[in-house]
């Protein structure tokens, strides 16, 4: 080993001291925050290393890194700190107050998904509710993400970088179903598998009284999977459901009608002139009140949001611009939508997110890196858009949901149903 | 010629009389309306056929139309009046009052998106503000369309089918632009000569004094778009823009910081921590109140948001529930938006759908089958969903909105700017 | 009904009278032989037009056509004997040499996929071994359909379009499975329905001893169809499989490693050094000899290459410039592969086309207009492509093969096997 | 720290000591071996790992890898070298001959894509033709990579793992075109910059006097990119062509008859009948000999064909089974095919691919990980499966290649002509 070459401090004349513990080396953690100073233009010192030497050690490095500017060195602090790097001495979060309604101070922090903690008044304080490109407000001691529509004036939020601990998720030490599966997105992958270990999955959630959450697209009842989802919501295996009015009409249509679109369910024979069934349906909801009404009134005997009513299962259905009607319970205000799904994906366990891009994407932004996610899709590149959220407890699946829901069904029904 | 079968009229004791008018040969309405007969298991006899002999001359036919029962009847004539097919001897429309507001009265009639007349108190009144999926009211002796959730209690709706003509688009006898290029959606064709022909109708328009109204997504940025969509702008081919939160917060970003979602949209590098910029753009528009403040700032110098403001043209930014902030203009209550939407979309000549699933879905339910529509999109399945819409006005390219764009600015730049 | 206009004919100085018969008005010939005309810049008058009154009736028409060059006419009478259009005067075909092997002579026909009958020494000729895009020879009384690459020096080819008798297939008058299913494709459609119709469509053809064909792609084995292909094959319903070396490899892969390209198919956990698995395969056929000998061995004691030559079922594996190996009996001339591969299609009843791109085009490119074709390919485009092939017996599935083929296989489990 | 535990050496009775040299912890080879041997159950000591301090400096490690079976432990070698962990002690390669001709000897060794060394009689010899899934033949001293079907029998081939060395890339420590543009493959990026930066990379490897191959499928054609891919070939931008027949039998129809697939490509209006252009081309070509004699005798005179031929500059048209004609100078023979290919290829700077499924992944097996490549196509799918090689010198491009071209032409017209 040749004498390593010395940083040029006139180049480089701001440094700070920067540290990093955890399953660093087979984690990729190392590898990230060298290459991140790197890619910005810094360099480091390594001052200290100490690699666990068996698979169950934590490491610990000390680095020093340098930078042109302070300005850059700020910037790969704030980069290396998502990757858990943190200043050696505990520094308080700073914090400053909201200029009005609906505005962050400036310099606030832009939250990542990843658990996170704020140095407050000498402690670590978890911030509660992640969620990726959040504020992060101080009240009563305790610090939570804060939406940007949400802020009130004079509240306060963390600026800058300081006194802030991001925890990224590691590589998982023992290999299961979510691990061996996340890796890349294809559509030649053998989709029994997946409904086996997904289903092995929900199993698990609900046994420990999980919480399991569906995003459903319209496309689950045009492909035939209508009474399968509402089979999964009989089970016991759906503790909320989100989608828009386009799945409800479409499934309130077919209990009514027995189409979907026009096109008749059973023989997907272009019922002429069916179109009509699909506004029909929405008038005639209308007409008695709410879907919850139609259905204590048995004009809808069955599929999935009866099924909801009847178990007294939340559902959130988001308005969109490109809706018909739309049916009373359809929440047209986009921000208030937003602020009810957050409700119902509190601690939650699993998502599975069911050929919905608009919704599965709102959902996926609210999530915190940690919650498991399944995206079930034809189409390759939203499965794709849907896993590259920087988690590592996502799995993608590129099958067609009516032919993948059958499969999970059948997988679920190996199990005694779980207590609800 | 051998003797024809006659119909058996005790398995088909309910029959009427129908007359048809038009290209009905060469323009397929013939064999659309037999086609439909036969598919909905009615018979017919011809009664009369007057065929133009040549290409500009109108053919007549009267037909009997059979059926089963009389419902099956009343189910082909529904069918066969939106080719149309009309009874003969001209019924006046049925109407009845809306039960309460926001709903239609039993048995409404759905419209399609093609010219439609109604005979009221024995005159043929055009119905007005077309649009699919919607109740056809009559007021003040005026009919117009109306969407379900604008419907007051009381106000008198079109019921049934009688009474009702609709005009399907004929095929066209002179073959334009529009003409030769609808075909198939497809990613073999030369995307240079459609950026040609497109710039020709747009010129055209504009040369009559017609509206053009642009629907855009975010990739329209991403892809490198933002300059040129200004540059349509400047050079005065806009005459509204419909888009989401997104389009307009990536074009400020990209005007505050050079980057998009954090990329540096001339490097393409990843500013490292530059997800940050989306966010800080949205909450620095939110502090000053509007985009259009910003703009008057000089916050904002240049890009798409600018040229619309300091042009005073109108936009609309409808919210959706994947929304971060969102931005003061964004119109967060999705029915309001649809209402914003129509005022701008009504007397639109051409409509340019660029890289929006959403909005074009959107805006393309609420336009008129006469309304000429451009869909440009990298993606076979958003283009084919958007073209599949019953007219013989769209145009579909699949191709990467990033490098269209500069092919149809380099090919409006022939052309003597219009007078706006 | 105002007097027609007559043509003017100075400016289309050239005619001549075709004519029609058929199904003419709604099964849209009519109209698309109209349209051409137009289209061509032609004109038209009708001289007669007798329309079957009723449904079973056949309706003749009588048109003269106009065309401003002789040249223009013959292009007009070209098209339109496509349609079914035809001079009443009953021509003979003309022939001509072919000047040397593997060339057509000059102003040879270029033949539709559709049923072709020549007029040869006063009689009509059926045409034999339809195909697409091929040249007609005559010889011994027979008329039969040749690609370019087997033309022998001196054989006979129909040229010009003179004697020629094209019967495009006919709007069908009762719709079966394949009727109503053939419209868009979708993958938004319930995938079971289409299996339940396919088996019935697979059984039927069985019963009537009829002939299936697989084509199939490696994503049959990835996506986990490999036992269920298998079990077709097992239950008598394939009749010979046409594929690549890709296939084959990875189902001896599956047979002897369980693996696919080194994913374990139960776990889909990458076996890592699998890839390996890929190579070792090939290398030991190549050492037995042959795939056939290494079932004889006992090597390979399942799936779809066992089962077929344990029961002696034809396959062909034709050569591609991606293979690794291959496998000894792959044919790597790929004339000589298109060869075989029309010998396995004779007479062929209904050919499934499973997650193969390149084969299923191929095979597509050899199939006459009138051969029941499905398709399943998860990409919509490939399933588009396949389809757009002017025939109205072709049934697309979006959807994952490898969750279609055991709602297949079970559909079809609720009939008695049928005899081999 | 606490103090590590011990392996237990009672359940990991097999161990080995390996070393890893290089820019290990930002390169991210650290954490794969890690993991790796995590993932096969192994458990490992760090014995010696000596960081360097700067970006300059190589890292060593040492470590004691730790297995259950010896079995196991051979594996965990054999993945591990692919990173470039080698024993300490240098082993020779172990060599066995070929059984027959076209077959492995048993364990032969598969190759990876990147550098590869054997030590044979002391020596590191590199290996030469270097490909993915060969064997590596020593003969007079040189290893080299050889296909299956070229194995001679007696030949001498590696065995197992000892005495090989693998060097992977390393994370490059300047960032180029290459580095920053090959993280994800996104149809949202401006295809703009990839052009700038494509042309920039094409000249400095024409500067150079370096070699850039083209692979074009017949969508260059179809989507108008055929001007400027000729282009490309008069700038000198083009050491090689591989395409298939289609390919050569557009570009000649467009240079014949102005049409692709009787599409006439300056209309985009179809040529009715102009389908029998395709064939009438092939048929003319096959009649006079060859392209290179249509070239000389001045029936082609433009186009991408035209172009290589009159410039002397090799192409290769492979065959595939879905071919017409074929054209003259295809090559139906798979194996010879591909042979032609790999000479076409042999030290090559930059592969660019349009277009093209079939030809791009038949290149893309046959190309070193250390070549550069670019992959333009529409198609994400497309573009995924040809960068995910294991190659950070992949760019992927989600662009119409007919919008592409264009502006890579324009791009490239800045420079000097380079001297060919």
């Amino acid at each position: 080993m040749s004498e390593p070459k010395r940083i040029d401090v006139e180049k480089y004349p701001f440094d700070t001291v920067v540290s990093l513990q955890g399953h660093l080396l087979d984690s990729n953690i190392f590898s990230q925050v060298l290459g991140t100073i790197y890619d910005l233009d810094g360099e480091i010192e390594i001052i200290d290393l100490k690699v666990g030497r068996t698979k169950e050690d934590i490491s610990y490095a000390s680095i020093r890194v340098f930078a042109k500017s302070n300005e850059e060195l700020q910037h790969i602090l704030e980069i290396i700190q998502k990757y858990g790097a943190r200043s050696p001495d505990f520094e308080e979060v700073e914090l400053s107050p909201a200029p009005e309604d609906g505005v962050f101070p400036d310099g606030f922090y832009s939250t990542t998904h990843h658990k996170t903690y704020v140095r407050y008044k000498g402690e670590w304080l978890e911030v509660k509710n992640m969620e990726m490109d959040k504020g992060i407000m101080i009240k009563n001691g305790e610090a939570s993400c804060i939406p940007l529509a949400k802020v009130k004036k004079g509240e306060l939020f963390v600026v800058g970088t300081k006194g802030i601990r991001v925890k990224p998720p590691e590589r998982p030490r023992r290999k299961g179903v979510f691990e061996f599966m996340t890796s890349s997105v294809s559509s030649e992958r053998p989709v029994k598998v997946y409904a086996e270990a997904i289903s092995e999955e929900m199993h698990k959630v609900k046994t420990k009284r999980g919480r399991i959450v569906i995003v459903a697209g319209p496309a689950v009842i045009h492909s035939g999977g209508r009474e399968y989802l509402a089979e999964l919501i009989k089970m016991g295996y759906v503790d909320a459901l989100l989608a828009g009015n386009a799945l409800a009409v479409h499934d309130l249509e077919a209990g009514i009608f027995g189409t979907s679109l026009g096109i008749n369910l059973k023989t997907i024979q272009p019922t002429e002139g069916g179109h009509r069934h699909h506004l029909v349906t929405i008038n005639e909801i209308r007409k008695i009140g709410s879907i919850k009404k139609a259905v204590d009134k048995g004009i809808v005997k069955d599929g999935i949001m009866y099924e909801l009513i009847t178990r007294n299962i939340p559902f959130i259905l988001a308005g969109s611009i490109r809706d018909d009607g739309p049916l009373p319970e359809v929440i047209t205000n986009t921000i208030e939508a937003q602020d009810k799904m957050r409700e119902v994906l509190k601690n939650v366990d699993l998502v599975i997110m069911l050929a919905s891009t608009l919704h599965s994407i709102a959902v996926g932004n609210m999530l915190p890196s940690w919650v498991k996610t399944i995206c079930v899709d034809v189409n390759p590149a939203v499965v794709s858009k849907l896993m590259d959220r920087g988690t590592q407890q996502a799995i993608g699946v590129v099958s067609d949901v009516g032919a993948f829901l059958p499969l999970l069904v059948q997988n679920l029904k190996r199990y005694v149903k779980p207590e609800i």
